[in-house]
């Protein structure tokens, strides 16, 4: 007989969820009271909170229970990366049907886990809430230690600055693209044969790797804007511009293929600023320069293409 | 022409929205980058955090947008006090139908607001969240400052300890009894007749004050153990018992209505252990006392009725 979250209870679900969960080095206390208790040691937290829907969010034909918990958390470490800090704990509440086996929700606290040790070693997991809902949903509030430095904004970019990007550039977008492209709803069978032939940018889509340690050396060598780059580069990039009062002007030749690169979203990479002359850390490359004026350029030529970024507007929420 | 999250898009939704709510007197770094800041004074930080989902955890026939966010508030700013922290910010995600009126979020805003300017002056909401979802959905994580004090557990109940209470007992249960009664399916009108006749009851449940300023109170008094009553004070009294290795013998003449007292959910009351001849902060009154033993007694009787919070089984999700 399966056991399920309407067989064991929400304490007899975490009962077997929370022993897989990573403890955070920075844990004062840990799940089973009220709250816990997180190490602050600058006097200062940085948080940030998401949350991911069945059906707008993501696909089960698609994504396994361990992809989930991996891009739940990878996600949300991006953000705290973001801001040059180091994450340093999760709490993740979930709400699942009724019918929802224990296995499922195993998996997702394996791909919680995972992530965690692989991208944000000493990060874990110290508090949760599990409720029903027919609706699969996943909210996450990571937290994150700033090390006594002050947190990177997108409102420091000055021109003259280099700009840079550490991580993939459209390659999440393309996966996306090539799951739905793959067959007319959502299907199990079609994402297993795209993983295969399409490993990189499937990966990139549904167990993204962002690359967390890089907010921390960003923000070690100066960068004077950052951000997790989620809607896509024009888009990110112009929210920088905005809020620093200044252009980004991209090369063409650092961007490949420049459709996926500028408007595929979730890639998660950093894109960042840094005073001209800076020896970029980790892996940052240069994208092109902070130039007087306003918005996105490529090659000196505004860069308007009308983007948003909301693939599954159409698409059967209850489907996959 | 109405205004929805689907025609004002994310960002112009929380345009709307972040103008209404309080800042954080904490708050270092607010709402608009990756991610927020928010001060931690003695280097540590509290955490908490719970979902609440329209089906099994309210009903709009029931629960006006303020009231959802005042309770949402509540709820989570109860379980700081309960480790003897005082509130100093929450984050909010929530994820709602496309077809959302602005105006539904504008008043659950000012839930969040009036119910933190009441219950926890100084309490701000400094980042958030907005998704589309089939099924509404609200997640808040709250945090809490210890000011240098140890946290109050649920372990620390002595032998001879004083059982004391802040707050109400059993209202909100009859709260949501008399709605689950007063029509076969959730009703509006039903519900509105009910506020004027069973005022407290009906405040207790939809619109929940729970005694915050004393969870500090209880742990400057010298408060051995202590919980947020949420599921009932017999299976709440039973954590603590459990935690701390005693039993609680409660006094009858001091539970009034023992049903309600003892099985109602949702009082979010704060239960505490004091050593013996301590004067009772705030609101605190005495129930009882900690004995050898386990489990929960009442009047030196182990009390055993089988207890469960879970009131919402069988209704259906999709109705009110």
């Amino acid at each position: 007989m399966s056991e399920t979250v309407r067989s064991l209870g929400e304490a007899g679900v975490l009962r077997r969820i929370f022993p897989r969960l990573p403890a955070a080095a920075g844990e004062l206390l840990g799940p089973g009271d009220d709250a816990a208790v997180v190490a602050a040691p600058d006097g200062r937290v940085v948080i940030t909170t998401d949350m991911m829907i069945h059906g707008p969010d993501f696909r089960l034909a698609w994504s396994s229970p361990h992809d989930l918990g991996w891009k739940a958390a990878a996600t949300n470490l991006s953000d705290i990366a973001a801001m040059g800090a180091v994450p340093t704990a999760l709490v993740v509440a979930i709400a699942a049907p009724a019918e929802t086996d224990i296995g499922f929700l195993e998996a997702f606290a394996d791909g919680l886990r995972d992530c965690c040790a692989a991208l944000a070693p000493g990060c874990g997991v110290v508090g949760g809430d599990l409720s029903v809902s027919g609706t699969l949903t996943i909210a996450v509030t990571a937290f994150g230690d700033l090390e006594g430095r002050d947190p990177v904004l997108r409102s420091g970019a000055r021109v003259g600055d280099v700009v840079a990007v550490s991580g993939e550039l459209g390659a999440a977008g393309t996966g996306l693209a090539l799951l739905f492209a793959s067959a007319p709803e959502p299907d199990a069978a079609a994402a297993a044969a795209l993983r295969i032939e399409h490993p990189r940018a499937l990966a990139a889509q549904l167990t993204p790797r962002p690359p967390i340690a890089d907010g921390r050396a960003a923000a070690i060598a100066g960068a004077t804007s950052m951000l997790d780059l989620s809607d896509g580069l024009a888009i990110d990039a112009r929210r920088i511009a905005a809020a620093s009062g200044v252009g980004l002007d991209l090369r063409s030749d650092a961007l490949g293929d420049l459709g996926p690169a500028l408007d595929g979203g979730e890639d998660h990479s950093l894109l960042a600023t840094f005073p001209p002359g800076t020896a970029l850390p980790g892996g940052f490359r240069p994208l092109g320069a902070v130039v007087a004026g306003e918005g996105v350029l490529v090659d000196g030529v505004p860069y308007e293409r009308p983007s948003g970024w909301d693939p599954y507007v159409g698409w059967n929420g209850a489907a996959g």
